[in-house]
């Protein structure tokens, strides 16, 4: 397909290794990126709830966080956000608070998400604004990983 | 009434001495106390999204951040959130991310507010965590507050 689509793949594949390491770490695996209107990366990180003892260490507001340091701005307007799974009710809140222009989402979460499932934050007539959504990229591999890791953690093989 | 209720009303009161601080500092005014389950201060900050740079950077967020780091734990079973305001979908979601068990808030916000309005995050079936939930606490004051901040930012008083 076109270039661009190339260029979201390689992203995505930035957010996947970013996951892999949240994996090794012992997080449940899931990472994200910040992307700079010019296409620049401003931050890639993975979930950090564990080793960074927060909370709210998901991966998409570790980069959303990082990004407003990285330019010095509370707002990310014309910025794109890549990551593996569905953004929960506080990340999808974080995403509208930052004016963030597309967000890429790798897998679908029916249970947790809140981007096209649960309360579908930017559907609501109450969200102040709305990204446009694009989800399914690297579906399978995203989703390999948490399989994976879940698949461990049943059976002991980490904690 | 109670005792219990009067240290209800001081939380409360410690939130807005933070508000009034985030006000005079160019911030909306909205701050965030977090207490221990046997009463202790945790944290207590206000909203500093300008000041940071930061979007995430709404007092809930900030004083959730600061009492998981006080605790070296990512969650804050059995602690209770003083708020002036309503939380938002993404403090909501942090909250509920955060085990928190009570939630006070002071005034309501129709049109931003993910609690009593809005998505009603708690009151969803995919929400995990659902903590008490007491609004209307120094409603007035809290109000007043934010009328008066706004009222300074339309005559241009601040900015």
């Amino acid at each position: 397909m076109s270039e661009k689509f190339s260029q979201q793949k390689d992203y995505m594949q930035l957010a996947l290794a970013e996951a892999e390491k949240a994996a090794a770490a012992g997080e449940v695996p899931v990472g994200a990126v910040l992307v700079a209107p010019d296409g620049t990366v401003l931050a890639a990180l993975g979930n950090a709830m564990r080793r960074a003892h927060d909370a709210t260490a998901h991966a998409e507001m570790q980069v959303i966080r990082a990004a407003c340091a990285a330019l010095n701005n509370e707002r990310l307007t014309g910025c794109d956000l890549y990551v593996t799974l569905e953004p929960c009710p506080m990340c999808a809140g974080a995403i509208a608070e930052a004016r963030i222009r597309r967000v890429y989402y790798g897998v679908a979460d029916m249970k947790g998400g809140a981007v096209d499932h649960g309360v579908a934050l930017f559907a609501q007539p109450s969200c102040h604004h709305r990204p446009e959504v694009y989800g399914g990229l690297r579906e399978s591999d995203c989703a390999a990983l948490l399989t994976d890791f879940f698949r461990l953690r049943r059976n002991g093989e980490i904690n």
